[in-house]
């Protein structure tokens, strides 16, 4: 198979150079345009960039001279980490042009015709994409990094058992915050009970991702979420504690068996970003944490502990995954390649 | 008024460090008197003491021998920062040895005869030690730190509009396990989602505190509370993701109003270390923070903030009180003043 | 004694905000007016400043309207806080008008006729403003952080033996960036090698301060400084491992005795801000540490610890000073009240 | 070739768990056997062990059941991570009943007949077991974790222009200290200046690794070196801030391209943990940083930068190497390599 030509906006941000280091060597994906804002077109990657990635810089992508955020481009994906004040409208110029984009911004996630994808919850959305009115082109969301985490582990259960309500509380890594985003002195010896948006997003997003598609729109879910989200001094990786209400009654071992069961369409297809266990269950006590858990399988996978009853809801548990692969740039290539595979490039 | 003469029982300790540094030039206390394990008893105190607080050894405790944790003592009141170990026995024979014990650990709490006091909550429950059976001794304990913060913020709505549910998720500070208590290598970017019985505190213990006196026993209140305890990278100040319902509808200015004019007892009655407003509401929406808020009112003062509705209880908001100071040492020595105050030492 | 007016220009800042909690209460100064950038002017100060002091803003100030940074002020001290790419031309203008700057930013502290005063160290150097030509204005500079919490530590060495060579390695606090300053990505689980043009202050600063001063002139010290520069995950305290050669051999004893023994004009003349004693040793061999020693003296003294032979130079030792007390806006203020106390206001 | 058999001793200690971390899947080395103390001794690896790694346990090692640390053991090689109150006698013992000891402990390091070996330094050394009275046995040993990096950077340096003197300030890593080692409390937003006996060895140790090799002993180098040793807040990695002093005055581009030439005989023989590239320069002013630096080459190449002339000695820079890969167990493993490499298991 011929590699896909693909390209990243807003590539000199913190998600967009996620991408870069993700996508290099990537078995389906050729990074050949990058596309960044007035200031960085025209510079080399390497001399417009502040990278801060813990891998250097692809050679093959020092030297990549970086575009205007406008068509045309050569590529046939258009991977976003632009910045939210900007996404919409290029996005939508993008999708108008032709272009699939697979986007990270939250600007089009709620739109009635654009799926908000987690590939392993809700593979069937991406059928929406046929009633969008873009000539060919297409515009894909990824949700919010904290959402995502926490609907992988809540699918397995909504599936077998149904769920009726969702507390939540996050304790968040500063790397969502983007670079330089939130300052040393607000984040040492410190916990921030505020993170702007955040809150609303992860009460909303996981009902359109969980909601039940009828072929052409996307009938939300009938669950009640309540969120409280906090940053803390973390470098990647959120945890949350969540609370569910079932519908249908059902024993710990059921629920532990649900997550270590769990596989979807990602790993049925192989896709190359595809954890090969979705969900890991720990069993002891104190797991997870992010500092050790955040990078199981490549940081595609969600870590799940601490089930136990709940004097309120019916049970209680601790949810981490990694906010920027899994919960970004990982995401985001992980839903591309379901594209690609089912054929939606064609 | 001549000073009271004071010991505190696991004097090395670090809850123990925090009653030297908090006592020094008391009003109404003379500490005169350390108690520490056999392997210290003999020592002065300057030698066998590790000590980590941020102000010196006071001058007058350095040079004191330490003790073994046996009466008799020369004090009339023993603050006790004993290790749950060995706690319960040692603050057992000083009660029948006629002395009055403010404990800070957990082993008595739970008695029924024994007082579970935050002075601002339920001083009417010091009555309770008259029925104790110890010769003119008592023993009064201090709720866990966790604990603390979270009743003094649920006092005022559950006096005005009656509590039948409490969420609450917290995040709590290091200096809560002690010195030296977690490694650094558990807690340098990361979060600790499980404390060892902490769950299971916050979920008991308001109920008692909270619970009605008719004179001879307290009956618990009526409120069904859930709790998710984790440890974050915070030195010292425990915070407190809290979710309520409430029996009475209320809005969200007459929650805030009950907060701002909520005093109690230890401040009519003047107490040293009573804060001059138990409870601070802060309006701006990234407050209150660990570190910027932990000390206000010398750490005696609960900060609260983020009020905002809930879609599943009625509110949700965020609750942070010093730990060792107001949790621990700082509590017990106002329910000491208290004691003192109301009577309880002649 | 009737209170002097102050202002305090760039209050919006890091360290105008530390300024600020600083001069609440003062004996000698009432801050009356505000400084600011175009943005902030006009505005009330609680309006336009990102407050984030650990204590609230004072009743006095929070509705002072901020003004432009442009002569007539009312007061006849200055306090600059200002950033160094706008503090050099309007510190000269207010000098011009008449005003005593007493500024923290770097711009006038090499030149020649403005000293860079450490009230402790080189009082003396006060005389250099009678050269300056403000027709009754005057400018004075207070040293980089780095700087005087080493040149205190130094000077009775300096008095005593004589100081060839001076070797440092810093490793700096977070707040010496200002806010928001450096990014919670870059300083969690992190250290950072450089901090710009910060070696090169290290290195020449102590040559101005330790200089004598002839009457006219100041005649750099002959001593060889060769500074590195870090920054470390702290809040405040900056620690720093220095070696020094001396002139004149000196016993360990000789040498703490040096700096136990220290006391300069700001103690004779009982100045407000001026430390009891400006140097603490610390013989315990973990000591001093930033988190438990930084605000000693109410944040003025400077702590050092660990003497010892050096396989290189004479000796070796650890200083530790706060940052943004004794190496900003309290050293600034300690070198107001020596100008009050020493007449040059007349 | 078939797998040399080895074991682990100190198992379940921090050096241990990454022993067995770094040798899963090794070419030449098959783990089969784990010593640790009487306590665990007799129980499966994964019952003893608290194991804090962030990849799983190995699952080839998950059930081997622990051994006491006493000969006979079935493997040749012997790792030794034991705690230095007990690795002296045992690693004698084993040398005496024939294997080979490969040693991370201290104890025997500056023994007159035990190479301390940093393989690409002074692969020369590993002569000297000839001379050792253990019949067949032997005892190599692997240097501190802060002096492994620093002599490796100095290495090139004084193979071209002879190095006469040393001055190094480290800032040291939490794992340094094993597990837990040190408190959180002592490490979140502070600095602590002290570490036992470290000085001495970064003062000691490279004399004799740089020493020369005459055929039967090792003449000291003739190098002055003074060393401060701090700990930060850092997970993993020692930065060092380092001068150095030549015989023969070299220019920066010189020392640079000294650096990147850098290349000796575990490179040439291709061993397995041999990073390509032992020594990597930066040339970014903010570089190297532990948290983007540490894993270069999995960990095992140190880097460099910040190079700049010096006031005192000729050159200043910034060394960081990993502490427990490069810097222990990775250090000790690649000197096993090197060990069979060269014929000395025959």
């Amino acid at each position: 198979m011929e590699k896909i030509k693909v390209a990243v906006l807003g590539a000199t941000g913190s998600v967009g150079q996620k991408f870069i280091q993700l996508l290099e060597g990537h078995p389906f994906f050729e990074l050949v345009e990058l596309g960044a804002s007035e200031r960085s077109a025209g510079k080399t990657y390497k001399d417009a960039v502040n990278w801060f990635m813990e891998t250097p810089i692809p050679d093959s992508v020092k030297n990549l001279k970086i575009k205007n955020c406008r068509p045309p481009f050569e590529s046939k994906i258009i991977f976003s980490g632009l910045d939210s004040s900007v996404a919409g409208e290029i996005e939508t110029e993008f999708a108008h042009a032709g272009y699939i984009v697979v986007s990270n911004s939250k600007n089009h996630r709620m739109d009635k015709d654009v799926p908000l994808i987690i590939p392993e919850v809700n593979p069937e959305h991406l059928q929406l994409i046929k009633a969008q009115n873009y000539n060919g082109g297409a515009i894909v969301t990824n949700p919010n990094c904290s959402t995502i985490g926490m609907v992988l582990a809540l699918k397995p259960l909504h599936d077998r058992f149904g769920i009726s309500k969702v507390n939540v509380v996050t304790m968040q890594a500063l790397s969502g915050a983007g670079y330089p985003g939130v300052s040393a002195l607000d984040l040492t010896d410190n916990v921030v009970p505020f993170i702007s948006g955040e809150d609303e997003k992860l009460e909303k997003e996981p009902l359109k991702i969980l909601g039940s598609f009828s072929g052409d729109e996307i009938k939300e879910a009938e669950i009640k979420i309540s969120a409280q989200t906090n940053r803390v001094p973390v470098i990647d990786g959120h945890t949350e504690s969540v609370q569910v209400e079932l519908k249908k009654k059902a024993t710990e071992k059921e629920i532990i068996k649900a997550w270590e069961e769990f596989s979807a369409e990602p790993q049925e297809l192989n896709l190359p970003f595809a954890p090969e266990k979705p969900i890991h269950y720990f069993r002891e006590e104190k797991y997870p944490q992010p500092r050790l858990h955040r990078n199981i399988d490549k940081g595609m996978a969600v870590s799940v502990g601490r089930l136990r009853p709940c004097n309120i809801f019916d049970y209680k548990f601790t949810v981490l995954s990694h906010n920027t692969i899994r919960g970004a740039a990982g995401g985001a290539i992980l839903a591309a390649e379901l594209l690609v595979k089912k054929g939606f490039l064609q």
